[in-house]
């Protein structure tokens, strides 16, 4: 019998520094929003994603490669940009063979963590494209690192979830010595049959941040399974779908 | 109303930087078996417990005091000292009035932390000594945080178990905005009724590492609450009871 791959889970960025992954497959996890929302152009038509971390940047190459620029501070639409962070902004009408230039803090600074620490693959994360991701890791038979991008470094609770959500499906097909992905998994079983419910219960940081902005309905959408069902890759600076 | 103190759950050494912890009641947590061998070692009368980081500080300090050297490598204790971790090696008979000097890597390393993080007062917790812990973080009204020693920075299950256990009783004087110690408390509760087998159902590390070495015991005797019920209190250099 073949030595089954390992699987890892990194609940922050700050401790994605104590695991090989240079022989791994590195699925980027930002729940609300950003990963959730760039499966959603993707699987809307966007031609791509180029995700960068900070808005001088996004406007540099927005103006540079005449794309569109997106980002939030504070739950509004950050100044110089011209749309925001939520998966609703980007029907299939408005983005369909379109360049989004997204900025996303914490996720674009963990995406450049798992290129320098030499990542063999990066891939784009969230329950709208649950399915997806856990198909191609089992048929890549490749070691896994399920990166949470966290909230500035604090572990959180959505981004926990879908790693859970990601071992139960796939846990047969690796070896998981990782005390973090059992966590999470756990954490999962006990919320999946309402996982809204169990943000609000366990009063999620980022869900209140979020429903002081009205954004429930974002919320709802980020944690339903395989709205989106696409996988984005990382190649050259850009999320694509092959 | 006056506001509430805060509590906080660090799951790693790794993640305290991000905490302002210079007003608070740091809580170290290195429940296999670090904490609960301190707690169980004052509990039988030990006059205090020298925490240090290696082997070699141990014995100088050993031969300074005249105090016992304790501590493991690889399940066995260390060359050069005389007893291990187990807290089954210090019974009342044999440790009252004498000084413990414990080598433990990754709790000794968190209270340093601790100490350059200027934490207001810093105490020992386990699961051995629960209810001290908890009736005095609701005493003391001052704000709590929870450090998990860990694995090498790896967040660990037993550790996080605690924090939860924690959580689940003072809650309600705490103002608790923080995802680490919501996730602790919903595993801990998912896990109560049976924590030896929830670590062995979840495949904890620590639980392998110890189970191999033929640790049943230990384990068991750190996952019961309030078999050692005293407060260790670290104090220049010197964990006591006061």
């Amino acid at each position: 019998m073949n030595k089954k791959p390992s699987l890892y889970t990194s609940l922050s960025p700050a401790l994605l520094h104590l695991y090989d992954i240079s022989n791994s497959i590195v699925v980027v996890i930002d729940i609300l929003r950003a990963t959730s929302t760039i499966t959603a152009a993707l699987n809307n038509g966007a031609k791509e994603v180029i995700p960068v971390d900070s808005v001088s940047r996004c406007i540099e190459i927005g103006k540079q490669i005449d794309g569109i620029t997106a980002g939030e501070r504070d739950g509004k639409i950050a100044e110089g940009l011209s749309y925001g962070n939520s998966p609703f902004e980007y029907p299939e009408s408005f983005i369909k063979g379109k360049t989004l230039v997204l900025t996303t803090t914490n996720g674009t600074k963990l995406l450049h963590m798992a290129l320098d620490k030499g990542a063999k693959e990066i891939v784009i994360g969230a329950f709208t494209n649950l399915s997806s991701v856990c198909n191609h890791l089992i048929a890549m038979k490749k070691n896994v690192m399920l990166a949470c991008a966290a909230w500035k470094d604090r572990v959180n609770l959505e981004d926990t979830l879908f790693a859970g959500a990601v071992v139960s499906r796939i846990k047969e097909h690796f070896d998981i010595s990782c005390d973090s992905s059992h966590m999470a998994e756990s954490l999962y079983n006990t919320g999946k049959a309402d996982l809204y419910g169990f943000l609000k219960k366990n009063e999620a940081s980022h869900y209140h941040r979020l429903t002081g902005f009205g954004l429930e309905k974002d919320i709802r959408y980020c944690l339903t399974e395989d709205g989106a069902n696409v996988l984005p890759v990382y190649i050259n600076g850009r999320l694509i779908v092959e």
